[in-house]
């Protein structure tokens, strides 16, 4: 079964919940159509694009506010909200024609690529609600209880300039053309409002989340996200991801916080680094993906074994190992990563490629942090990657029709 | 008709031709799937990846040669041939497993995601024959006829660092994943022979290349390449895209030329400009993408139409009149870029993106050349674009099954 069979299957599900299943139907010459005209909800009780079963294709955006007041902010949100919903769609963020001595009302580049599942997710960073201690926008009472600055961690080499931000938009697409065009325009019609900080493009899903789908391999030829959540289990979500009423901000319950970490690979470090190496730096065997303990991929690691001379099957440094929930007090998060290749570092003429993690959770001081703290002091990892990028962002619950993401910030 | 369909139709040809069709079958429920099980041959009378109906990704690679003698050269093209031919067929570079102890012979992305129609398409830069006049590797007189740099165009604004090469390598497939570890494994083993010097990735096809395919997009939201070579009338071809008797060089008879640039579009000035502005300076109208003196995408430009005042329909800066082989002394070339999204520029925060165009040509010289030094000079596009890399590439004609790419240099 292969990826794009893979990404069909994914699809399925989504297109039999949504609208009647063009994808199911199978046995039709124009599938391949209906991959693109498949939609995923703009409106609900969560905003799309966190369980929703990964997109082939990520934009990402952070953006800086360029605003004065609340409801400049507001305003932003309501046209973002009302463009998005049109877009994921498939329909333009506004008419491509109309007044030839106006600007068309949206770029025009999707035109027939249909919805291609297109997700837009919106998030609130730290300084919508607090700089240098004080209040903005005058939003600060409602600013979500667990959004506080994910501070320094092991490690990091980060570059501030492609690090936070205000708001991020996260654009997937099984079309790449699709989820630029939706970041473009969103972009577009901020003018005034907003300027981009930075953006990433990715591919390749770098992680599953369901046990429906294969694992895809990242870039250092590994399956990743064998041991992820899975996204369709609610139950998990509850407990993982969704805010619940530990946040006293009504407004917030049902959202939850997203952190962002452009995390390069040394490619050619790695590439040159031997199987076992590589496959001990894991925990788990290269071709197959099972740990070093088992044969099958989702054999559960034994982290207890060791080799007739006492050695620990799977090192004390390995990857999943330090990342075990079991080594964790049970600690996980929803991994929604994507691929990257952002050409080469002009300094050295290597490969500036990686991993794009996108990790959803409901508290992120207690979930990535303190899972990050050990992998980024221990992991042996971590000679063959660095974090260049961080950022950290409240994600909203979804929107209802007729009203807008974020809508509970300005509710008085 | 999406742009997937039409890649399923694209891909249904060279299916049938190819390997006897898994695509054209079409009602089976595994169509998907045969998606990414697609091969295009990489042996042949001629390179792949220049006719070849466009794959939906890229990525582009120039590399500078670290090595000094003409046998090295010819030690990396075997090794680039063999690994190119296996790559193409969905099989590893070499076995990603094997010995413990060694650096696994294929870096493991690509494991799983089938061939996806990958092409890998080698060229020559000029510097791999000369080097500020001197004979570097005792190949000067094997040096193809129409090689001289390109020299400066109108309106450069070239970035030295991503312009230019000694080799390059292109890869396109319709997975981005399978793009990248072509280029990357093609890098790894020419490690101590060959260093990159700049790569680009792109998506979604800006220029459709035949009759079949419907018009892609461009970012400016215009179809691009509806008068574009088609890739399939091989007369066409013949006459515009592979050198013949009139190169001395028998060896590189039946090979090509390729330019290369990056061309950056100007975004958020050409989105702040009116629909009728964007449509005269390209000389067609946005949503149709007819000529502006028509009213169908494919109706034949009417260059001497002119308005009740006597204005010329079509004005005369508009880009579709510059380039128009009828006003060009019947030049033509054979266009297969790819949009590209590079981030933002950190100088001010707009997107770098735009189009990585890519063309063939029997000789730049007496085509490329004299077009773009007509359109770089009058353009009405040049108010909103920017040719920030540029390279010049011979193109050697296909290697059959036990040579490898490039063998005529070395014939003695």
């Amino acid at each position: 079964m292969t990826r794009r069979r893979l990404l069909a299957a994914g699809g399925g599900a989504v297109g039999l919940a949504v609208a009647g299943g063009g994808y199911a139907l199978g046995a039709r010459q124009d599938d391949a159509a209906a991959g693109s005209a498949a939609s995923v909800p703009f409106y609900g009780a969560q905003q799309a694009g966190i369980t929703t079963p990964p997109q082939d294709r990520l934009m990402f955006a952070a953006f800086d506010l360029a605003l004065a007041r609340a409801g400049e902010l507001r305003d932003l949100l309501r046209t973002w909200t009302a463009a998005a919903a049109l877009m994921t769609a498939g329909r333009p963020a506004g008419s491509p024609g109309g007044d030839p001595d106006a600007p068309p009302a949206d770029t025009g580049e999707a035109v027939g690529l249909g919805p291609a599942r297109l997700t837009v997710t919106f998030g609130f960073g730290p300084r919508v609600f607090r700089v240098n201690g004080e209040d903005r926008f005058g939003l600060a009472a409602r600013e979500p209880a667990a959004l506080a600055p994910l501070g320094p961690l092991p490690g990091d080499q980060l570059e501030p300039e492609r690090s936070n931000g205000d708001l991020c938009i996260q654009a997937c697409a099984d079309d790449p053309q699709v989820a630029f065009h939706a970041i473009r325009d969103l972009a577009r019609v901020a003018r005034g409002a907003a300027v981009m900080r930075w953006t990433q493009v990715g591919f390749g899903r770098a992680a599953s989340t369901g046990r429906d789908q294969l694992t895809p391999r990242n870039l250092q030829g590994f399956k990743d996200g064998t041991n992820n959540l899975d996204a369709s289990d609610s139950a998990a979500m509850g407990q993982y991801v969704w805010v619940g009423d530990e946040d006293p901000q009504a407004w917030f319950q049902g959202g939850t916080y997203v952190v962002t970490r452009r995390i390069r690979m040394l490619i050619e470090t790695w590439d040159r680094s031997t199987l076992r190496d590589q496959q001990d730096t894991i925990g788990r065997f290269k071709e197959s993906g099972a740990p070093l303990t088992g044969t099958h991929e989702h054999d559960r690691p034994n982290l207890r074994a060791r080799t007739a001379s006492g050695r620990p099957v799977i090192p004390l440094d390995a990857h999943i190992r330090l990342a075990a929930p079991s080594d964790n007090s049970g600690i996980r998060i929803l991994r929604r990563g994507y691929s990257y290749s952002d050409g080469i570092d002009p300094a050295t003429g290597e490969l500036d490629a990686g991993l794009f993690f996108i990790c959803f959770q409901r508290d992120p001081h207690s979930q990535f942090v303190p899972l990050q703290r050990r992998l980024g002091s221990r992991d042996a990892l971590n000679e063959y990657i660095r974090h260049t990028s961080s950022a950290l962002f409240a994600v909203p619950p979804g929107a209802q029709r007729g009203s807008f993401v974020g809508a509970g910030l300005f509710h008085t």
